[in-house]
């Protein structure tokens, strides 16, 4: 059997696209409805993808005047969606920054237990200074603070699932005894950010722990990457930046005694799809034609970490802080500098290029086109699989399942049923047992 | 029309008798199984309750040695029965003391949204000390500051919740104005426990904010309770006792500037049912000769705040400390200090007696017997409904739908059907509008 794709959903709203909810073909009440979001991971099983994802924050991250922002909380979605589907994964975004390790673990230990072993954890240290003032700090947190937060976030968090060995639970209704004796277990974790007594009071779930995924590319979040992730999620606008990434993460993830394969690499791309070439490029150009000026401006201000308000439209970007100055998402600062000086872009030419994906790679074209381009990278050393991020939804993701994957299929490249019932087996990754024993 | 019951189905693991999980009708693989819970909410539903109700800790709240602990999280768990029913009320207890307002509004918010309007949020400031000790507190948390930090978090909450006006979400595609300018608010507040700018990341709910239950009984609970809360658990042993607390609790709520009725009361029951009052007694003293004296003697001590290991099971309780001396549950420490005092029991008596419902009214009976009873504390004003804790389950909740249901059905204290749509339809609480405006 040939080496095969990972895909995931990446669902947000009625698109990806920031303009998505003004496109005829979306219904904006979506953001809000649990049917709208049933649907899509049903389509997304019926595409035997791996997992559909929600990303989060702890803030209204962006004007809700210009777009349609305000919807679920990851946690509660997909618990929702757990008991209306069967086979597809459930990856949740949950800061470490502003949350504490012992109900972190156990909503995930919960969420493990509700859809019988499909549960994920997007680890993310929380990048806007937004999300701070909800917590009753005037400043955001600095970066490499957060980091070292979040490694001995995970630590707790592993102890904690670690608490119920797997044969703790012996149900002997004859001996009056529930959970054999020492088989649950006080951690007593003491560290420098969390003092943790234990047990869980979540018996170990199918999973043992949750698919552990992470979306941070800086230097902090790759070696964060490398000690804990079993996914990550990625940026890339170039085949040339994905292999050096993919390159850089296995080779980390050597560093810290792990096999290069116990982390799968997945590039978001945002796929626009056609019938014909032509059909696909006016859909991308019917979505730029509807982007709101002001909000673009607003989330290019805030990727680069730098007002652009009254500056001219079509002309270029003032000059920029320096990566080290920035305190939020280093990696996106990082890959939309590196853009707009590549290409050479105004300011409203790059608020159009970071429509689609907010940086993650667009790519327009026909089903046959987008399944080549998957194959290259694919192929190319630069990725395990796919973070699919439809513009639109739920158009966008049923073209993609019902047209793409096909393809894919017919190439070898993905499977045609699920041969697993964990999200584990899904990514091909092993059901963790407890450490030490 | 006349008066009604409101009642709701307190759902714990395969029932509340501490030795539930022994009894050869139920199976302990309930408490981590969704289908399990899945049927019980929607045996809640035929019996046209107005709600489910979890309770819960953030600590292994007992010996997981000698009972069927470590279930689920409630808010996922409710979120997963909302996909999965269509009229019932869902309400999770969720801390005030070891949570932040910001995350707490928004996971109702969801569950709200997901829900089509059946969010309800029981209001706990957590009694134990193991709670604690998983959040880097080595002592509790004092009792009067506990709560405290409750009537701020509410009170950032309602604000959080009340961010964006009902009428906010325009979604005009032409203009490109999802959200009306100022109706999405910044909350801005600066208190003694919370700063929190705001607004909520989730757009108004279907009930603007989620029914707000209160269990706790003491002088700062009762206090909490008539400022807030629109539902109240309370365990009482009997009539007269109850009586009090429903008069205080009116009292209190009209001396705050509500009405009387804005505050439903609801006495727990634990209804032990059989075909004949014979049949009753012999299923609570099968359960009873099921109890782990271990597993009772560890909770006794708990509520009463005094270690009895080693002490005679057939010997009276030592002498006890004073209310005043409690950090935790105050208000169950002073009724299993006068159940025990009043009916002169032992030590294994007494673990006898709480075994059913931790201090909650056990009444065993024909299915006759048990509606006489509620329609006596409900006539009599002891009651505004009931918090019905099926010592097994499914079984017991079954029973009490098909049983006893009927019997109030027929003289006319019940509804026969749904009439309205969300939780506070049900309770006929008033759908929350934006205070201020």
């Amino acid at each position: 059997m040939t080496r095969q794709f990972h895909l995931n959903a990446f669902l947000m709203g009625v698109g990806h696209h920031d303009a998505a909810w003004r496109h005829p073909a979306s219904d904006p009440a979506g953001v809000t409805d649990l049917a709208h979001f049933r649907h899509l991971a049903r389509v997304a099983e019926r595409g035997t993808l791996d997992s559909v994802f929600l990303a989060d924050g702890l803030s209204l991250l962006g004007d809700a005047r210009y777009n349609a922002l305000g919807g679920f909380e990851p946690l509660t979605l997909l618990a929702a969606l757990a008991a209306t589907t069967e086979h597809i994964g459930l990856i949740a975004t949950v800061s470490t920054t502003f949350n504490e390790p012992f109900p972190v673990a156990r909503a995930f230990a919960s969420l493990d237990h509700l859809s019988g072993g499909r549960a994920g954890w997007n680890i993310v240290t929380s990048g806007n200074p937004a999300e701070a003032r909800n917590f009753g700090l005037a400043e955001h947190v600095a970066h490499a603070r957060r980091y070292a937060r979040a490694d001995e976030f995970l630590e707790v968090a592993k102890k904690l699932w670690d608490s119920w060995d797997a044969d703790a639970v012996a149900a002997d209704k004859a001996r009056g005894i529930y959970a054999e004796e020492g088989r649950v277990r006080a951690i007593d974790h003491e560290g420098e950010h969390f003092t943790v007594a234990g047990p869980l009071n979540v018996q170990r779930s199918p999973q043992g722990r949750p698919l552990l995924v992470q979306a941070g590319s800086s230097e902090d979040g790759r070696e964060f990457a490398a000690r804990h992730a079993e996914a990550v999620f990625t940026a890339q606008q170039t085949l040339a930046d994905a292999q050096a990434f993919y390159k850089d993460l296995k080779a980390r993830t050597a560093r810290h005694g792990r096999s290069p394969d116990a982390v799968r690499v997945l590039p978001g791309i945002v796929p626009v799809i056609g019938s014909t070439e032509a059909e696909a490029r006016a859909l991308d150009e019917q979505l730029t034609g509807l982007q709101v000026p002001a909000y673009g401006l607003a989330q290019l201000s805030g990727m680069l970490g730098t007002d652009l308000t009254g500056l001219p439209l079509d002309g270029p970007l003032p000059e920029l802080p320096e990566e080290r100055d920035i305190n939020g998402n280093k990696s996106r600062f990082t890959l939309v500098a590196d853009l707009a000086r590549r290409d050479g872009l105004t300011i409203r030419q790059l608020i159009a290029r970071l429509g689609g994906g907010r940086g993650h790679r667009v790519v327009a074209g026909t089903p046959e086109q987008i399944a080549d381009s998957l194959q290259e990278w694919f192929t190319q050393g630069a990725a395990d699989g796919f973070n699919i991020m439809p513009p639109l939804l739920p158009s966008g993701l049923e073209v993609f399942v019902d047209e793409v994957v096909p393809i894919l299929r017919r190439r070898g490249l993905f499977r045609t049923e699920y041969t697993g019932r964990t999200l584990r087996e899904h990514y091909g990754a092993p059901v963790t047992t407890e450490e030490g024993k």
